[in-house]
This record gives C-alpha cells, structure tokens and sequence, in this order.
C-alpha cells in the first residue's frame, strides 16, 4: 500500500490513470492522507465543482491487514457544503480491497471535456477506465446490480446516486457492504457532488489475487490484535450496547437527556422517541423474521458488528438497519415517529446518494418554512423522492440546510460552516456543541465526540449542560479523532480506548508491530494535531475565520426544553479548542 | 433633519415609533448614517432575517435642500446576500420628503410577535403604524395605487413587493418617482427580504407642510449651487450624454470595448448590442411617440435626467427607461436583442420587488444550468414570473445568483460576496474588477466607478486591460464614492468633480453654506475612510478575510474575447486596496 492511483478526468482525448509512489504522503493514511493531500494540492479558493478540485479516496494505515476495526475509508476534497477541507468517512468493503491491492490513494483530477459519464475498474491487472452511459440517472442499488452482472459478485463498489450526478451538495458516496448493497456512504460534506463533478459514476473494485497486508512482526501483530478485540468485547458500549441495538441504542439514552433535536432543534425531547428506539426497532425485526438485533459489520474485520438489516411488512429487504443519526433525522426532528416511513426514506437516501443527516435536518427546516407538517411521514417520503427526480424542489433540498433555509427565508437554520447538525442539541450536550462549532468539518459529532463524558459516562464524566471542562473535552477528542481516521479504524474504538489503557495500549501495539516503527500515545497526539492543522490551514486561506467557529446565534438565544438551557460556551473559549 | 425615528415592530402588543436625537451619529448622512448604526448596532453575527438586524433608511446631509441631485437615499442593513455590511441607493421622492420632515433616518427594529403585515404613515403629525393585511402578495404598483386611493396623490412611498415578503435575497425595496410609480429601488444586497421580515409592506410619506431645509448661508449656498448645476451642464458625460439617452448610452461605449458581459460572462461582445443601444432606445421610443430620450430625473432636484418613461408597443406605459444595467443584466448576458421583452422584465422586476442586475446574473446562470438558451425571451420573462408567484424555481431565482448556481451545480457563476456583478467584465474593464473584488458590498460598480478612467477618459486615463493604475483608482473612487452617497448627491456628479476642479469646489461650497461648517477635499476624504472603515470593521466581524476580496477563479483562468485578457491584478495588490 505504498502507492497512489491518480486518474485525469480532463486529460486530453480520455481519462488517463497513472501509479505513483506515496513519496512524501509516506506515514499518512485515512484523513491523514485524504486532508494532506487536498492542503497540498488543491487551491483553496478553487471552485468545488471545478477542475482544481480533487476527489481523494482513501484506506487507512492499517487497511488491508487483519487489525480488527480496521476497514473504515476516507474520502476527501474541497468540499461544495462548506467551502472548506472535507474528509467524510465510511465503511463498505473498499478500504480492505484497496489496501490488498496495495493503493495508499485513488485521486481523481481534472474535469472530464464533455459530459461522459464514466466507470473506472481497478483490479490486480490495473486499471480500465470506459464509458457509463448506461448508469446515467440510476440509482445506487440498480448500478450495483448492473457491475455484479458485469463483473461478477467479488468486487466491491464505490459510487454514486442522481444526486451525485446532479452535483447537489448533499450527495454522497456509496460503498458496497458485505452483502453487495449500497448502503455504507461517505454521506457529509457533498464528497458525492465532487464525484459527480468528475464524470465518475461508479468504481468498480476486484481484488481477487491479491493477499491481505502482512504486518512487520506477525507475531505482536496477532497478540495486540487479540488483546485489541478482548478491551472492544469487555466494553459495555462496544461489547454490549452498540451490538445489541446498533447506534440507535442512543435514542433512549439521548431522549432521555432531553439532547434529542427535535422539530428542527425547537425541543430536546420527543414524545415518539420510544417508538423510533433502538429497543423497539429489535422487536419489529423480530417480528419480521430478521435478526431482531446488530448482526452485521459495516466492514471485514469488524468485530463490534452495530449493523443490522430491515426488512419491511412483507419481510423483504429494504435497508441496512437505519443507524441512529438516520433514525433521528428523519425521525424526530421531522416529528415522524414511524420507523416503516424511516427505513423507506433511508433506502431512498441511499439510492438517490444523499447524506441522511444532511436531508433529515433540510426536511425538518422546509417544515418550518411550512412545505409540510411536522410528522407527515408521507410529505417527507415524498420530499426526498423530489430530490432523486431533480424536480426544483428536489435540487433546493438536495444542497441541504443552509441553502433550503435561504431559499424558504428561514433563520432556524442548524448549521455550522454550512452543514447541518446531527443528532445531539449543543444546548443540552455542550461538549458536542464546542465540537460543532470548532472542529474543521463544519456540524460534525464524529469528529469529536464529546457525548462520552457528556452523556454516557464513557472516558470520565463533563456535565453536558454547563461549559465547564468542554474545551478540553472536544480538544481532545478531535485530536484522537484525527489519528483514528487516519488508522482505518472505526470510530467506535474510542469507547474502549478511552477507558480502558490496556486497550489503548493494544491498539499501538497493533500499529507498532505492524509498521515496525514503535508509535506512542505522543505518536498519536502528534499525528492528530499535525492533521487538525493542516485542515485549519486550508480553511484558513479558504478564508474561514473564527467567525466561522460558532453556532448559529439562536443557540445562545432560545432556551431548549427541558432543561431550559442555552449554549454557554463562550466565543473567547471556542477560540481556546485548537491551541494546543 | 436632526432626529432618528426608530419603530420597534417587536415591541409587546403593537409596534411601537419613537424619536430621538441623532446624537452620537451626528455629521452623519445618507450611507454614512446607515452604516454608522448598523456597525454600531447591529450584531455581526446575526441572521439577517432575524430580530437583532435593523433596517436603516436615511436621506443624504444634503437632501430636503435645494441643493441640485441632492435627493438620493440610503438604505442599510446587514445584507441577507452577502452577509455583510450593506448600502443600496435609491432615488424617488422619499429622500427630500424626509429631509424636509427633519428625519435623519427611519430604523426598522426588532421582528413582529406574528406574520401581521403592516403599512407606516409619516407625517408632519408624526407616525401611524397599522395593519395592512390586505396588501398581502400584492406588486409594487398595486400597492401604491391603493395607497393613493387612501393617502391622495401627494405621497411618496418606500414598499416591498412579494419577493420582500418572501424574504428573497434579491428583493429589493421600491421608491415611488415623482410620476408616483414604484421605479426606483434600492436594489442590491437584499435590502427588501430585511423588510419584508420586519413586516413592514410600505412606508407612505407625506411632507404636505414641511418646508424646505435652510442653509446656514443662504446666498453662497445660492452661488455655489449655480455653479455646480453649470459644471454639470458642462461636462460632456452629464450634460450630453446621460441626457441624450440616460445610462444606457453605455451600451454601444462599453461593447465596443469589448467588456460587455455577453452568455453570462462567456464573451466581451454581443452581436445584438445595437439593438439594445440608448441610441435605439429612443428611436424606438419616438416612433412611439414617446418622449424619445432621456427626460427625467429619478429625484427633485435632478439637473442631470437620465432617465424616461418606456410605452409599450401600443403607446401605453409600461416602465421607466430601462436603464443600462438592466438591459445589458437581461440583454446580452441572457443573449437577449429584445428591448421590448427587456422592458417588460423591467416592469415585473420592479413589480415584484427584486434587483435587475441580481436577477439578470441569475437567468443567465439558469440558462448556463440548461433551465433555458441564451436568448429565449419567452423562458426570461416566464422564469420572473415565478419568482412572483414564489413557486420553487421562482424561490430559487429570487435568491440570486449564487444560490442559483449552487442550487443547479453551476460553476461559472460572476459573484463577488454572494452578490452578482453588474455589466461590466473585469477581465476588460480591470479597474471595476479591483472594484468588486475590493469593495465592503460585494460585487457593486458603484461602489467605485472605475469604468471613468479605464472607457470613459474621466479623471484621467489608465488602460482597462491591464493592472498598472488600478489600486489606486478604485481606491480613490471608493473613498470619494462613500462621501458622495452620504450627501445625498447622486454618483453620477463625478464625472463633472473629477475632470473639472471648480465643479469639485462649487460641491465643496455647497455642502460648507449649507452646513455653516467649513469642508475641504480632505475632509471629503477622512469621511469617505471613516464610513469604509466601519464597514470593513463590520465585514471583519462577520466573518470576512480578504479571501473574500477575491473574484472568482475563472475569471483568472479564461481568457475573454475579443481582447484575449484574463483578470491580472494579483491578490497582494487587492490587499492593498484599504491600506490608507
């Protein structure tokens, strides 16, 4: 994996690809690699959609190897959200594949001279870049279908919906699961748009003939690795909670802090959440003949395993089990406590290539302008499928928030740098709310999240509802993110690591023996923080400001039920997060 | 004219009118005043539609005199559009009516308690605010015709028309002309969405009983008068050209040098300019047995006229001259050769209450996204027709420009600030483009006319396809721009105090009779960067960096015909613009 795969979209006469070594990229993976990459190459000021842009996929360090946790994917750019640095994660088959096939990087350049769509092979001979216009205007599910027949079942794919076609900046990318299904997605930031922008409709991954990745000492490797796995079983979150219910455990847990957005952010809790809970998800599944629980990884080596499947009525399969931020979305802060209506919207999201987030929180604003009641499940349903036709209606939605917002004349609008909010209200989870404001990626819970010690008692204990402590909580925690991300790790490690040293330390052993090279807890910190910093720097000749690390006003305005709190972390404290 | 009325429309129970003393913002006029209050008052942060903006609306310190052009006015506030500072400037009958009711400014505060929609009366007897619930949806000239039914014919009137009440980003707020008509605005930057979320339809001001404002030296007040009218009859561009066929005389001058945005600013030229042309305009108006050039002056007080009246094919009025900008923003930047249908926009713009060149930029983005071809007048005028029925495309549109382009994933888009540029490109006319890019507006020529020295040869010459000179020159005209719009004088008396130094001191005289104070070209200077100081302070405080003193990239990559130039003025000297 010591390789980049560079692909001109705007070469002369045809897309041409090229392999280079990782040269000074060397040491970098995930977002590491994805933010170095865009700092280094990109012009800020660039327009997103534009040919300086580039759409930067990338494995983890430890992507490819046998490391548990290990097949989480990068994707960066420019993005066409927020105007900033983008790195939006993943799960699905493709870290692993790539990093069997050795690639570090695939970037795409350039612009494509006319409007050819393409699909772009990648397999152990090489590479093969040929016409797609057969898959214009698909879907994700039926573009997977169309490369199994072509290519067979082994492969994995990377790609993208109508909205991504459509350059909308909630676009994102899809990545098959295990199962061959579109469900796993690089959602936020519009990484999906800058795809659509390069004329690339679907990667097509086969790494059969290929090896996994061997570690420098096997021998460390595998006993780190077991100790890693042992720490991730013993943890009440990661061994017990999340493959109980999956994410969508959390309903409950934030309902119950009265964190729970609701009615685009006017409350902290709802009166349906316990019909839209993870508990009561189980059962229905039961009742279905599913699984009725978290049985599946969002990728190989996954042994937390928070997903799950959701067939409907008629027990056919209609989505992933929805996680909880996509429960929450399009559950309660629409007011729609009907899980049928959820898991139909999920699977359309998914299709048309929309960042569930991103659309969940622009359905609930278009609410408040009035385009539909609170809790009309069927108005909602019929929203999104606005967005996969590209009606105007359906192009307004699908660039979010900020700009559905704008158009409708709304000021309750939940964004930070542009990106809507997800399922965790800064008033009543503080900590959650610094990271928010201050964390590179606009509105984002995973790149800090501070509902650990806020909420779940999980690496110490921060009162959610007061500032003190939580600057140093999301400093942190954004700081061991950015090294996360950088693994191939999912996110989810951190509930273990954070409290449990022995897990933390099985986790550097892990990469240690793997790459030879001893790494630290100063290794991590070091890496975290020098990632943080070249996202600030590219934001900063974006010409994002301090200004621009804050919430929207009304947070420190209206009180949220029902604790009857604002936001107090103060602006001068929020400029407090990245000096380090 | 030594108060402020301000009108709290969030005050318990009604909204509520009070006067006070100008104060501290004493020496203040016109922009100067309006932007005085909003950085003093106004929370950088804030969401432009929401309480903690104010709308401020103030005549020039010079207007309710006899001072000739001295009836231009000012409306501030922070822009919906940009998310800045802003000023638009209008003519109409309101700024002396003002004047002479001793006003200073009226201030919009606060946001009504429900969505009750209310009509202002300003009298000698003082302020009646009440409801006005059945002007709901109704055009400019609707309302104003139901005003004169209820108030008689010797009113003004400042009034938004259903973009504002949809809080558009391109609506505008309507002045009435001394006909009485709706065809002044103040166009750009939002300024009607500002009203329309304060919930005011229209202010109707009556000055019947107030008298003209006094000099302090009545007699040199008298003489210098005289010889400013006579500097302004003298010189070509005031006394020649502007009459004979008001602004749109630029037309021919400006394609001919090769700077006429055509295809939404894909070329310099358009084959069909001469049908556009002032010189076409009034023979066209002629044959129509029209007045056949320019004959009206949009204020009292007018010595210049530049503008007319437009009858429609049957004789029947249909709107003021269009001016040039207006006809170049739906003219050669939509591929239009139409006057007639350039008209009729004309009119449904003013109708609906939006920016000519804000909604002319937006159709040819829309025509670039494939909504329409280039020169479709049909698809023009339907695409503002849904702008005012407010359907979803329409809502898309009347938010500009820039929300267009992203709404449709369009990367051409000529923004400064979020705001359109008007019809000049700055690839070859490099002064306006420093202009642009520089000023605290967003893209706005009048902010700093540099087209004086780059086309027209008015204070000096410097050669509009290349950087040399041009720092300097916009600098110089942003500076005595800021001062001009605080005097209530209109821009145009530039030309006249650049080329002819007693023009420039006869002003001088004016404006030191009129207040008993002695003013020097060095104190027009200090003003001049005292007012775009604030301004830059609050963009600062916005969130602004000189990143956003930049023109979008292309405009640095593609070459415009004919003359093959890209925009060459580095960002080192942009930054230096301000440094004064």
């Amino acid at each position: 994996m010591d390789k980049i795969l560079r692909i001109n979209m705007g070469a002369d006469g045809a897309p041409a690809a090229k392999t280079e070594p990782l040269g000074d990229y060397a040491g970098f993976g995930g977002r590491g690699l994805t933010s170095a990459i865009v700092s280094k190459e990109v012009p800020p000021l660039c327009h997103p959609l534009g040919e300086d842009n580039k759409l930067v996929i990338a494995p983890g360090l430890l992507s490819g190897s046998t490391a548990a946790m290990s097949g989480r994917i990068s994707v960066g750019c420019k993005s066409p959200l927020t105007g900033g640095i983008k790195e939006a994660n993943s799960g699905g088959q493709a870290s692993q594949m790539l990093g069997r096939l050795g690639y570090a990087a695939i970037v795409l350049e350039g612009l494509p001279q006319d409007d050819t769509l393409y699909k772009i092979l990648i397999n152990k001979d090489g590479v093969e870049i040929t016409d797609a216009g057969s898959l214009k205007g698909l879907g994700n599910y039926d573009t997977v279908d169309k490369m199994k027949t072509e290519y067979g079942e082994k492969i994995g794919c990377i790609s993208i919906g109508p909205a991504g076609e459509m350059k909308m900046s909630a676009a994102s990318i899809a990545f098959t699961d295990m199962e061959l299904r579109p469900t796993r997605h690089a959602g936020r930031g519009g990484v999906g748009a800058v795809m659509g922008s390069k004329g690339v409709k679907v990667i097509v991954i086969d790494d059969a003939g290929m090896k996994t990745r061997s570690p420098q000492d096997p021998d460390k490797f595998k006993e780190a690795n077991k100790a890693f796995v042992a720490g991730l079983k013993k943890h009440p979150v990661t061994g017990e909670g999340l493959p109980a219910y999956g994410t969508n455990v959390l309903t409950n847990v934030i309902n119950e802090a009265g964190a729970y957005p609701t009615h685009n952010f006017q409350s902290g809790q709802f009166d349906g959440a316990s019909k839209l809970s993870g508990e009561s998800l189980a059962e229905m599944e039961n009742a279905r003949g599913g699984e009725g629980s978290a049985t599946h990884g969002c990728h190989r080596g996954c042994v937390i395993r928070c997903s799950g499947t959701f067939y409907d009525k008629n027990g056919n399969f209609l989505t992933k089990q929805p996680e909880y931020e996509t429960v929450w979305a399009h559950g309660g802060n629409c007011g729609i406590d009907d899980l049928d209506a959820i898991a139909q919207i999920d699977r359309l999201d998914d299709d048309f290539g929309v960042d569930t987030i991103e659309i969940g929180a622009t359905i609930a604003v278009a609410m408040e302008a009035g385009l539909a009641e609170f809790g009309d499940a069927e108005a909602a349903i019929n929203m999104v499928k606005e967005i996969g036709k590209g009606s105007h209606l359906g192009r307004i939605l699908g660039n979010g928030a900020a700009v559905t917002g704008k158009v409708f004349g709304v000021e309750r609008v939940p964004v930070v740098k542009g990106q809507a909010m997800p399922a965790y209200d800064p008033r009543a989870v503080q900590g959650i709310g610094v990271t928010y404001a201050t964390t590179t990626m606009g509105a984002d819970h995973t790149a800090g999240y501070a509902v650990t010690a806020n909420i779940l008692g999980v690496g110490g204990t921060v009162d959610p509802l007061k500032p003190a402590g939580q600057i140093e909580l999301s400093r942190n925690l954004q700081i061991a993110t950015a090294t996360i991300d950088s693994t191939g790790m999912c996110v989810f490690i951190a509930f273990a690591i954070l409290d449990q040293e022995d897990t933390f330390q099985a986790l550097l052993d892990l990469i240690s023996s793997f790459t030879g090279a001893s790494c630290t807890a100063d290794d991590v910190n070091a890496l975290g923080m020098k990632i943080l910093k070249l996202e600030r720097d590219f934001n900063a000749a974006a010409g994002f400001t301090n200004k621009d690390d804050r919430l929207p006003d009304y947070f420190k305005k209206e009180p949220l039920s029902p604790h009857n709190v604002t936001f107090a972390v103060t602006d001068e404290e929020l400029d407090q997060v990245h000096n380090y």
